[in-house]
Order: structure tokens, then C-alpha cells, then sequence
């Protein structure tokens, strides 16, 4: 298949969509970002690489980093994590506080943000030094060291992250968080501060295509076993409460972030990142989506 | 793969599950049900078909029927059936109003129970006569004219079922159901009756895992596009409030109903059917789950 | 107090109010009542009556209609009722059905629909004829034989009552409706469509404020504990989401109805009722409530 | 009326509850309060006081203290107040986040958690030393300069609050607390700490049955308007969930604190303080709420 040509369809074809969208504005440092902007990455489970328009620039991966520390977490304590959070869509938009409690402080899935403090949370208690670990991770993954935090945002999301204090505190009400508060929220703001780009990303989550297995490092990540549960947990919850509508539209197992990145697999043949700032009412990339609806329309691959 | 060596194995290593469910009983003639029974059929996409145990004995289809009514709801009107009815999964348990409250009577996807008498309105505007189409439907699928609808079942749901009754009025105040109560729900009823065994079963939804067409009888029954769609929609809502630790645990597309049978497909590989009546607290059959679970991990055979 | 000349100044100064509401349309017999048209009655402890405007022209009691069927269960069954209905203030717009839900059919109070509901079935349990029983009683308090059900109304609300049949049919599902849901709707369409005025008004609900006895009629129809709870219960719940509020500006045990009448008492001192057809966002009269808070105002009378 | 006599009564006859509540424990401090105590004071409109038992014992205020917040954030800043927070009972547990979830971080009023914090803002926005002039101001009312913040309690809220700080933090995230969370929370916990007992206690509410004026101190607190509408707001939002049963079977404005103490008024006519430190399932004292019910039963006494 002529992966450049597909590419550039879907370019021309999602233009339109410009200025349709909203960029994220709850902290200044996603706000000032240009809403023009528009990359793409495929790589295939070959290890070919198709990119296309600005798929070097780098972006705050924001809710996309979900993925890496849950991937995390499964290594360091297994199954047990899901003592801890939950496997099932949310149901309701992704900061709902009336789920947690009615589920007294155990979070639908590691992709809200509940349950991602919770992972968090994992990871402080299991790690002597999970932010650092995190970043060496990605890089590696990568094979990019320069990939960094972006302090001005991890401060700015501090500062304006009033929810996701309330969250952790009240999961902590329900004994749900065993470090501090402030513990967990600092790896947290951090995570979601990852700046790096669609090439670097990629790369990063390649080994959820080759079921576990990161190729460009020869280390398997997950087993096949988990790597398949990873993927289908993507696809379930992946995109906050547009989930179900994007496993039906797209079909394939994808997580998305408010930076405008997303990033989306099949399983056995290829890893896809998307990146554009602007978001749709459900705080997923707007024209993100449609690229990746009209990947697996013009080639007929899905996860179906 | 030695699918029937496979079959044999699932079975015994399931056996430990017997007598830890609930058979069915808010109606007598599912009451009556005898829960040891256990039967499996598998047919793959070259069309060999692998048996055991149970698998031509009938037993009441329920909510698996809701496949079906939505296809043809999907032939017949096409995608303004989602005008209607969401494609989300509904993040809380089946039969639940509260959702119906906050989005104005629109259910959150077909294979609730709200989303399947909408789905049931949308089949009593479009076809003269519902009820016989749906049963030639079936029919013409397994190539077996003896399936039947059960009247004795039917009529007992209709019996017992003012939760339904409330469903339809309630959809009814906000608009959303254009015929009667009575007619709908007398369709609705009906189709939950339909009695069929397993073998029955994979046949009548081979065409899924055919990627739309029906091999048995040459005849396309949706697009390659639709049934990706039919496909992605089971797999993130086909198991009530379970669906998402099944997409997770086992990563096959499955519809299941509370007379313990379920339905599963890899698209372009195979169609399961297994039946238990034996319920987990979820409504979905206890062992039928967990023989699902046991093939994708003994064949390594998923979606994922 | 010159309570003549305090009538007329509260319709003086509420007059603004005229054309900001809006009458009730959900049924074609609501909606073509006049908006225009304001009526008040006073009926002191000591049986003084003082009358303003549309006092003498009848309107659909509606909701208020509610209390009167509680009096009757009330005397029927006593504290029993108490394990059919709850005694607290919904919290919810008056239909909801999301805590019917969580509560598991049991309603919160007995005048939110579903609470009236069950009230309604009481009576079909205990009463031969309860529709009859209930207009004789309404005649017999108001001394007035020409009070009757408004054919019209009553049917035209069974026409479009389709939120009302599934909640009985809900409650039915819980096991909390013991007659056939058709036997119960057609008491409560009926009581609802009682046709009388704000003089019939005050007379009939003179027994409130009067601590249970109906001094016309020298007949006790509540002991002073039962009409104590009574009046409180109206404080509580009487005017829908907006009772607090409604006890917070005026200050007195009331009820309303869709109607736009509305019945007030200060136990030990006056009943009062005010109709005005166009109702404010919470479905209660919004120039009546505004005329009761001015004559508590006016007069320092309170329940406070 | 003989009050010793009735209040000894009342000692007896709820003598049986006793071992039947539970004393909260959810912090160290109160749950070493021994559960067999038992006070009650009562103060007539003419300054006649009654006790009987443990009423000179002083104990935890807890949220009984929110009316005394709420009446100096009233005399602060007027109605004002009412843009920050609803005048409706919550009709869901008191601390519930469903509801801030809704209604876009606004309480429903004053009297749960949420809505004491909101006041809490107000308080330090509009005073400079709160927490001194807090205790000025009920040191006054009692005419008791020693009554005092207990730091014991005050700490171990701090150290068991995270629920609070959820809460605090969640409605900063909506804009309305303008403060830091830790400001407020600080005033809050130290609130909570005010420790005294019934006698104090008659004496520091009975301007409220007195229609707004201190007749100790020769002073008005609130208008009688404002003391109306206060006494209205603790009837029907006074006693948590259980708040639309306690006026049903009480009668009296009332507000409760998870330390066992209950302070009740009819205004016009007296205030009653009971305390007995074993809880029901709503978080009242089990045998204060049963004195109560006693006391207007047999005195036949009630607002209604």
C-alpha cells in the first residue's frame, strides 16, 4: 500500500476541519500552542517509517503518557493492579466524580484521570524514583534521550490542577492512595508534561503492535498475554467517553491526549501517532479522529 | 489447530464452575432451565464446523437477539438508526434509567435493553410484518427451518415485564419510540424467545466474521464497513456491564443473553457460540465466559 | 389585619409577573386556560373568608390534588404507609426516576409522581369505589355537590401520560404497586383533573390549619400529631425542587399543582389559595408563590 | 408546663436507646468519647432554663456550628450569600459530590459539607481574623469566656479531612472558593472543634427562637426576616439526609453535629440543646432525635 499517498489524502481531506476545534486552554502553556499545526506517523510492524506535514514538532503528551505508566505498573506488580482500578468504560465524561463514588474510590479504568492518579500511585510505592525511571522509559523506547519534561507546563498544570487534588484526596478518603497527595500529583503533572513528537511516539508504543515486544531495543515489554489486554483497553477506553464511537468509526485501539495527540494501533501490523491541537467537545484532537477514520476506511485494516 | 482437542480441554477445565452461577428466574420458563447443561460450537471462516457437549440442544436466544434486530434495523434504514440509539457503552448495569434521564431518552447503544426496543420501533415502522421477518431472517441464516419462536417464553416476558414496559413508555415520553408500547414490546418479546441451539447459532453469525456476507446462501448481508462496525459495537457493549473486562480478558467480539448462551467472532478467522445457563452477577453465563477466555488464550487467537 | 386591603396590594404588586410565565401545554386541555386570569381566598381559624380577583372560576387542581388522597391513606391505613413511601425531599426534578432507581421503588415522599402513585394504589387496595370516595369527600369539605372530574382533562392526560405509565410500571417491577398499573393511573389522571376554586380551595383544606378537624362539617379527619405531619410534609416536599426555597421566602406549609393553583397554610392561623396559570422553571404558579412571600412579608405571619 | 417533669420523662423513656447508635470514630478524639452521656437544656423566649443529666458537660460542636457561620457570613454580606450556594435540602448522604458534580460546584446548601466550606470562603474573605471573631462571637452569646477551639479535635480533622480537602478543592476548580483551600479549611476544622455544652448552647441559639435578637446582650443578630428564613433553612436542611423525617416526626428547626449534639427551636417559644454521643445511620444523635420527638409529643408543642 502507498502509505505517503494515503497520507497525504488524508491531509488534504481533513483540512477542512481547521478552526473547527478548540485548543485546550486550562493552562497557558497548552493555550499559547498554534492550532494550526498537523503531523502524522505510521510506522509499520516492518519497522517503515511514513510521516507526514509536522511530525517533528514536538507536543505535550498529556493523557497519551496513561498508557506508558499503566504499561509500567503491569510490570512492576502484575494483576494486582487491578485490585486497584477497574477494566470498563466510564460512561460519563472523564473527570466524573460520581462514579468513584459510587464505586467507594476505585476507578472505572487506569484512562480517567482517577485512574491514573491510582497509577500513580503504584508506581511512587514500587519505585524509588518513578519520575526518573518514566523518562529514561521513554527515551529509550524512543531512542531519543532529548525527550524531556516540560517544566512550564508540569508547574502550570500544578497550578491549575485543583481537580485533580480533589481526586486524589478523595480517593485517599476511601484509602484508594497509600503515598501523599502531593506525592503522586507531582509524578502525575510531570507524566502529562512529556513533550516529544509523532515519530518519537511511534516509536515509543511500537512494541503494543509487535504484542509487547519493543524491536529497535530487543526487549520484550508485556507478554503477548498482556500486550492484548493493553490493546483492548485502549480501544474500550481509550478516548475518554468518545470511546465506543471511535472503536466503532476507526477501529483501532487508540489513546488520546489533550495536547492533541493521539496515538493508535493494530495489532501485528502497525502503530500510528496524529497530531493536532485543536479538540472536539470530548477533548479528543478533532481532525486527530478523522485522520485515523479515514486511514482504516481508504485502507480497508482495522481491528476488525 | 486441534479445535476439537481444544473444545475437550475447555470443557473439563471448566467444569469446576458448574453449580457457582444462577440460571435465570424472573420468568418460569427460564426458571426451569436444567443449569448443567454446556455446549459449544465453533465454525471457522473456511466453514468447518468443531462441537461439543450440548451444542443441539435449544436454548432461548434473549438478548443475543439483539444482533440480529440491529442488523436488519441497519439494512433496512441504515446509519439514521443512530439518530435513534448511541454507539457508547452504557457504563452502567443493563436495564438502567438514569442514563435515559440525562440524554433525554436516547439509549446509550443498541444492546441495552432501552437501545433494543428503539431498535425494535425502528423494525415496526420499516417492515410490514416484523416478527415473521425476523424469524425468516434467522431461518434462511442457520438453513434450518425449525427454529421457532418460544410462545411460552414469550409470553411469560410479557408477563413479568413492566421494567420493559417502563423502558418504552418512558422513551415514549420523550419521543423516541413512533409506534405503540404494545407493538414494540410484542416484537421485543418475541425475539428474546427465539429458540435455537449452538450450532444454529455460529451459522447464523458466521456472516459477521465473514466480514458481512453470508457464505452459506451467497448473499451479502451488510458492507465490509457496516459489519466492522456491527463488530467494534459488540465488542464495547455486547456484554452488559461486563463488556469491557471481556474485551479485556478474552478480545473476541461477543454478544451474550441471560438464557446463558454467547455468541463471539474474530472477524475474518471464526464464529463461537457456547452455551451455560448459569449466570455471573453480571447476567452473562458464568462458564461461557470463562470457556471464551480459555480458547483465546489456549490459541492465542484474538482480536488484539 | 385588613386583610382586604393586603389581597389587593399583593395583586397590585405582583402584577408584573403577568406574561412571564408559561401555562402549562403538555396536554391541549392545560393549555388553552387563560394566563391571565388571578385569583386569591383567605380563610381564617376563625372561618373569616376574604376573596380577590378569579376567586370563584375553577382550574384543575392538579398536584395539589395530592394531599388529599395522602389524608385519605392517611386514614385508611395509618403509619403503614410509611413502608410504601418515603418522608424526605426528592432532591430531583419531580419525574426523576433516578432515585427510584437507587432506592429500589420505594419513592422519596408521597407527592412527587411515583409517591402519588403508590398513594393511588393504597386507595384501589383499601377503597371500594376510591374514585368516588375521593369526590364525595372533596364535595362534603367544600360543601359544594357541583365539584367534579373534568372528563376532558382526565383523558387528555391519559393520552399523554406516558412518564406516568412507566413510572407505575417501574414501581411494578420493584414489587410496589400491587393493582394493575392501568387501576392506579385512572384514580390519579381523575384526582388530578378535580375541577374546583380557590373558595372550594380553602374550605377543603381548612382541616390543616384547623390541626385536623373540618369545622364545617364538625368531623375530625386527622388527629393533631397526623396533621402536624401532614402540614410539615407540605413544607418539606409541597412545591416540587423549589420547597426549600419556598419555605425559605414564604414560610408556609403549601402545595401546587400544574395548574398554577396553590394551596398555604400557617397551622393554628389561615389557609390560603392563590391561582395564576403561568408556572416558573420548577412547574409551580409563578406569580402565587410570588403573592404568597409578599403577604407573609406583609403581614409578619409565618410558620417561623 | 412542668418542663423538669417532661425532660426527666424524656431521660427515661429513651433510656433503651442507649448501646444502639454508634459514636463516630472516623477521628481519634470523638471516638473516645464515652457514649453513655446524656444532656439536655432548654431555654423558654421568657429566659427560663431546664436541664437535666450530662448538661454541663462540654463536648465536640462539629457541624452544628454551620449555623453559626451562616449567620455571620449573613449579617456580613446579605443575600449575597445565596449567589454561592442553593437553599434546597440535598436529598442525597451529606457529603455527596454527585450533586456539586451537577450543579457545577454550587451546594445545595449551607448546611452540608460542601456548603459550610463555601462559607468558610465568604467568612475569610470578608473578616480578618474569622477563627477570633468566630469565637467572640459565640464566647458573647453564651456569655462564657471559656469556651474554646480544642486543638486536639481541630488537628485530627486536619489529619482525617481528605475528604474535605476533595471537596474544597473540587469547587475551587469551578471558581467558587476564592480563598486557598487550606485557608478555609483551617477556619472549618477549627469550627468543627468548638467545644461546649447544652447550657452554653441554649444560650448561643436562642436568639434565633427569639426572632433574631440576642435578649442577653440586648443586641440584634439578623433581622426577623433573616431569622425566619434561618430557621426555615435549618428545618428543612438541618439534619442531613434524615432531614424531611425530622421535621415530619419532630416539628422543630433543628441542626445536628456528628459529636451527638442537636440544638431545636420553635420560634416564639423556646430552644432546646440535647447531646448524646451515639450516632444513627444518618449521623445524628440516635437519642437526641428520639428526645426530641418526645418533647413535642408531649408537650404538643411544635412549629406546625
Amino acid at each position: 500500500m502507498d502509505f505517503n499517498k494515503i497520507l497525504a489524502e488524508i491531509a488534504e481531506e481533513t483540512k477542512y476541519l481547521q478552526g473547527k476545534g478548540k485548543v485546550a486552554n486550562y493552562i497557558p502553556a497548552l493555550a499559547q500552542v498554534d492550532g494550526n499545526q498537523f503531523g502524522m506517523a505510521l510506522l509499520t510492524a516492518d519497522g517503515e517509517l511514513f510521516e507526514y506535514g509536522d511530525s517533528a514538532v514536538n507536543f505535550s503528551l498529556q493523557s497519551v503518557s496513561k498508557v506508558l505508566t499503566l504499561t509500567i505498573a503491569f510490570r512492576e506488580i502484575g494483576t494486582v493492579v487491578w485490585e486497584r482500578v477497574g477494566r470498563e468504560p466510564s460512561g460519563n465524561p472523564f473527570n466524573s466524580l460520581i462514579q468513584l463514588e459510587k464505586e467507594k474510590g476505585i476507578p472505572r479504568n487506569p484512562f480517567i484521570n482517577a485512574g491514573a492518579l491510582v497509577i500513580s500511585d503504584i508506581l511512587c510505592s514500587a519505585l524509588e524514583n518513578p519520575k526518573e525511571y518514566l523518562l529514561d522509559f521513554v527515551q529509550k523506547r524512543a531512542q531519543n534521550p532529548l525527550i524531556k519534561y516540560d517544566e512550564v507546563v508540569a508547574i502550570s498544570e500544578k497550578e491549575h490542577g485543583y481537580l485533580n487534588v480533589a481526586l486524589a484526596n478523595y480517593m485517599k478518603s476511601f484509602g484508594n492512595i497509600h503515598n501523599t497527595p502531593e506525592q503522586i500529583l507531582d509524578l502525575y503533572f510531570n507524566q502529562c508534561s512529556l513533550s516529544m513528537n509523532c515519530n518519537d511516539l511511534v516509536r515509543v508504543f511500537s512494541f503494543i503492535a509487535n504484542r509487547g515486544f519493543d524491536s529497535n531495543n530487543k526487549e520484550r515489554i508485556l507478554s503477548r498475554s498482556h500486550s492484548k489486554r493493553l490493546s483492548s483497553l485502549m480501544l474500550t477506553c481509550g478516548m475518554y467517553d468518545e470511546s465506543g464511537d471511535f472503536a466503532f468509526r476507526v477501529g483501532m485501539s487508540g489513546k488520546s491526549g489533550v495536547g492533541g495527540g493521539i496515538v493508535a494501533t493494530i495489532p501485528g501490523k502497525l502503530t500510528m501517532a496524529v497530531w493536532s491541537p485543536e479538540l472536539n467537545s470530548f477533548g479528543n484532537s478533532l481532525r486527530g479522529v478523522m485522520a485515523l477514520e479515514l486511514f482504516t476506511t481508504k485502507t480497508g485494516m482495522s481491528i476488525f
